[in-house]
């Protein structure tokens, strides 16, 4: 399964990771790395995580048999234009984006259809942490990737990216891109716009400094998401709107029925959603997270 | 400052956690621990956390200097009138209720007034585990204890309540009753909500299994406090019912507009919001709570 030349297009935690993993696993020959800023790039070389960079997308994927793409989703168009009629034959191209749907349609929609070497992906994983400074081997260890090919999707590109997964030390599960989109809107984005709006609200409330120095250690654990990458966010927003749209409304509606269950006092009822809400999390969520680490 | 007849009436994190610190601080004679589960408080005696307990709370005052009430907000009423008649004539009383406006009507309906001797409190500090195996003596180190004297607390008994947070290396700030009602409603109980709110909303979708088993390390942080007492937070709800429930539906109301502004795909307000929690969280919230540990 060894690499010959990995081109990782965005050095961040996500794609240094990568390289770091492969570097480690011994299955990677060159690593190129590509970007917008020189000094995240130079500390990239400098950190071991790249051999060499270029700021040019079509001259850093020339030549690699592996391109990961771990740009912000609205980042992912561009890519895909800027790499055309430069790729190598056995070229194979994958990506870590949190939503599927868009970057299918903009691959296809600059290759003119399905291209049959590309493998949408993404790795169940992260810290609140961004950068390449970020970037660590272990990342993907017993982290789930979830792989979304298509019907053209080619098997053996498949089962390469697959394989590179596996050597990072991650397992490797596929959905339809749908699915995919629906099950991560549930259980990250919805998540992170409650943070990022309930850390909004009360800095916008007067005396917000107050605020903040009786918040106790569960709210700092509450909302540590809500210091993640502003412009993946917004990417991510914009790239799983229906889904995401559709779910924080509903959620909304919930919490506007909660508070009219507090207000009428109805601590059977409330009883009930919190327990049922324990139950769950102590039984699912630390079970299979723990089952994960 | 010596403690010389503790009583503990709630033997779980919070009063057990109490009971150790004082202990450990070498500032407390005799520890007498009171609650309904036998079996919790032979685990307390067991533990060393309580020399000897009773289920009765008139008996379990009778001769104590310092009486802390550490029971869910439901049962501080009751525990105000098992305890009319029985106090010695020098006992301070002190509570750690996350509400205050409800335990100061309790106290005062029961006693037909302010009680001089009990002075309400808060501390701010807890884990989402409970039961006396989940105390322990460095609980209070370094936290904050919100007091809230009213006009007529004797200056002496908050004195004494200060001296013995102090002794747990607790850091004693006193405001008014209403006040703390809301600064705990944005930065303990709403989140609360949110995270019982969430995970419940998950809980009840169809294939919830596979749900959970994507969510990452971000759900994990964010959903831990949904882990937490489920009569605690009934209570809780119940008691803090005004503060908590126009904050929700505030809140409510803000995310039925990002969903809008998602379905707009306004890139740019998005960002906005982003950032500006991202930058309050990380300003704030690590500063602030990271000087405090």
């Amino acid at each position: 399964m060894r690499v010959r030349r990995l081109t990782v297009i965005g050095v961040g935690l996500i794609g240094g990771s990568l390289a770091k993993a492969l570097r480690q696993a011994g299955a990677v020959g060159e690593v190129v790395g590509c970007g917008r800023g020189r000094p995240n790039l130079e500390k990239a070389v400098e950190l071991g995580v790249i051999d060499r960079f270029t700021h040019a997308i079509g001259e850093a994927v020339a030549g690699a048999d592996l391109i990961f793409l771990a740009v912000p989703l609205g980042a992912m168009r561009p890519a895909f234009e800027a790499m055309q009629g430069r790729l190598a034959a056995d070229a194979v191209i994958t990506d870590g984006g949190s939503a599927k749907a868009s970057v299918v349609a903009d691959c296809a929609a600059v290759f003119g259809g399905e291209l049959p070497n590309f493998v949408p992906g993404h790795p169940i994983a992260g810290t609140e942490h961004s950068g390449v400074e970020a970037a660590f081997a272990e990342l993907y260890h017993n982290r789930r990737v979830i792989l979304t090919p298509g019907a053209g999707t080619d098997p053996q590109a498949l089962a390469r990216v697959r394989a590179v997964w596996q050597a990072c030390g991650a397992e490797v599960i596929e959905m339809p891109v749908a699915h995919h989109d629906e099950v991560l809107a549930a259980t990250s984005h919805l998540p992170h716009m409650l943070a990022f709006g309930l850390v909004d609200a009360l800095a916008r409330m007067k005396e917000n400094d107050e605020i903040f120095r009786y918040a106790a250690g569960g709210f700092r654990d509450f909302t540590r998401i809500a210091s993640s990458n502003p412009v993946m966010w917004r990417d991510i927003c914009m790239a799983n709107g229906p889904a995401l749209s559709a779910m924080l409304t509903e959620f909304s509606n919930e919490m506007t029925e909660l508070a009219d269950t507090i207000r009428r006092a109805d601590g059977d009822h409330l009883l009930e959603i919190f327990q049922r809400a324990k139950a769950a999390r102590d039984r699912y969520v630390d079970g299979l997270l723990e089952s994960n680490e």
